[in-house]
């Protein structure tokens, strides 16, 4: 992969992506004791990021496999990206998710005109389901991370912040911290931001036992979670670093930072009241950090939105 | 004033204020049974769109004026504009609210570095106060709505409005829903798509109770409120439309609209859902009126922020 993949991905984003701001607050920075700015992907259409990386992957199918359809293993956010610009391709998309997951989720991909399937956690294999599903019917299937595509159409936020900061005058020596589960976002951004702004440091923010990306960077190899955690977190919580963002994480990212659910509960207040936007847990963490942050340069948080539950946000607006 | 004035306040609010973007979601389409598109002013510095009229308002003072410093009577959102933009231009701030404000509102006007001069409502009269303050101090009082730089600044919301609605395919006979107080808002955008959108129907929205605009365009007269009523859109509750408001509003507005709390609290609780954006009940006005509609034509709405009470905001989610 290379910036030209991401430059290549953005062209085929224009005009349907929401070029979503770069936010930042008075008050916010005093809260933070330093300049924070807040890129809002929560405002991208679907409510997050993932929308990008799912329409660049379906804009890069041929016809037939257009015309057969896609297919996504997703309960949450990369499920809903697919679901929805896989209608506005006209592209039948399925949608494999456990019986168990939140209405809401189920009900949004329905809505984006998918078909969903459910199956079993305890007995049924989605994989099995999955591929059974694309033998039959041809579907092609989207990975939420391991996929270039999805990692060029996840970099143009690299692209857009490098512009956006560099006209709101941001130092180029910002730390970029971004919220990451497979990496994605933060493989893409990094990989964006080695060219168009080389003196900047990408670094993902993990929740506290899911830190598989901090630890693996920190040893230089794959070093999966335990998976006896749990997190609120639950937008980010993989089990391990993907093939592909692995390497480009590797190649251009800083150390990994690791907050607490409550840190990450209380960005998500935060950015309610100062800056006017819902994130949720996992897509805040990267907000935590900026707050958590011991320095006074100025500092770049990705912070993005999906389905947040009304009683969690509740919780959040309640340690105010 | 004319569309030249709004022209000259985009050009000094430009790389100061936020092109707050013109958001969509098909599922918030789907509730409302039509395309709906909402120009999100929360996300504008200090969270509302005040910002823009009392940024313009002091850019447009002489050196004089500015030394000694800008006056303002808000509790609210014109209050935190203007405390933040006098401290970007280093201009002294004294802003005068009820001395039992509520404290997130007090404590935002400080940190924007402005002075509070706290009065007690029962006994003084804060225009009184005011002009003393005026008299002694040499201070430039700044209304938030009667004053001509002020409504040229909210008027730029208008000018992107224009070019983000051609951008995104927005029918031009659309209705433009703008919540409404004293009307400068309104004011601002209906004069600037007079000239730039001029298929467009711009239509104030006021909560049940505080219709005085949308009475006054009914009667072709300014009509005041009874003052019995109470409204849970405390930001734009206002006795009256203003002179210099009400004439533009009467030349370039379509009828106004009414909805009541129950709604504004309901298109908050969807915005954030939907959106992901953060709304008060007085700047969702707009949103509840577009989702109420009974026709299919192509719809836009103004949302603002300000300072949401968590607790309102809570009542706000529960009704999901």
């Amino acid at each position: 992969m290379t910036p030209d993949d991401i430059r290549a991905a953005a062209g085929r984003l224009h005009g349907h992506a929401v070029r979503t701001p770069l936010l930042t607050s008075p008050l916010l920075d005093e809260a933070a004791g330093r300049r924070v700015f807040v890129k809002a992907e929560c405002l991208q259409r679907t409510g997050s990021f993932k929308y990008r990386g799912a329409r660049n992957a379906i804009a890069a199918l041929d016809e037939t496999e257009r015309s057969r359809g896609v297919l996504a293993y997703s309960s949450g956010n990369h499920g809903q990206g697919i679901a929805c610009a896989a209608r506005e391709f006209g592209v039948p998309a399925s949608i494999v998710m456990p019986a168990d997951v939140a209405r809401t989720k189920l009900d949004n991909c329905r809505a984006y005109g998918a078909e969903v399937v459910t199956y079993d956690r305890a007995t049924d294999s989605r994989e099995a389901l999955g591929a059974r599903l694309a033998e039959e019917q041809g579907l092609t299937l989207i990975r939420p991370f391991d996929n270039g595509d999805v990692i060029a159409g996840q970099g143009t936020v690299g692209l857009e912040l490098a512009e956006q900061a560099a006209a709101l005058g941001v130092a180029p020596n910002a730390d970029v911290l971004v919220c990451c589960g497979g990496g994605g976002l933060t493989a893409g951004i990094a990989l964006a931001l080695a060219e168009a702004a080389p003196d900047a440091t990408v670094r993902p923010v993990e929740p506290e036992g899911f830190d598989d990306v901090a630890r693996s960077l920190a040893r230089g190899k794959v070093e999966p979670n335990s998976g006896e955690a749990t997190s609120i977190c639950d937008a980010i919580l993989t089990p391990s670093p993907g093939v592909l963002t692995f390497p480009i994480m590797k190649d251009h990212c800083g150390p990994g930072i690791t907050v607490s659910d409550e840190d990450a509960l209380r960005a998500v207040a935060l950015a309610w009241r100062h800056l006017k936007i819902v994130v949720e847990p996992g897509g805040a963490v990267s907000l935590a950090a900026a707050l958590l942050g011991d320095d006074d340069r100025d500092v770049v948080a990705i912070a993005s939105g999906g389905n947040v539950d009304a009683e969690v946000f509740a919780r959040a607006l309640d340690m105010l």
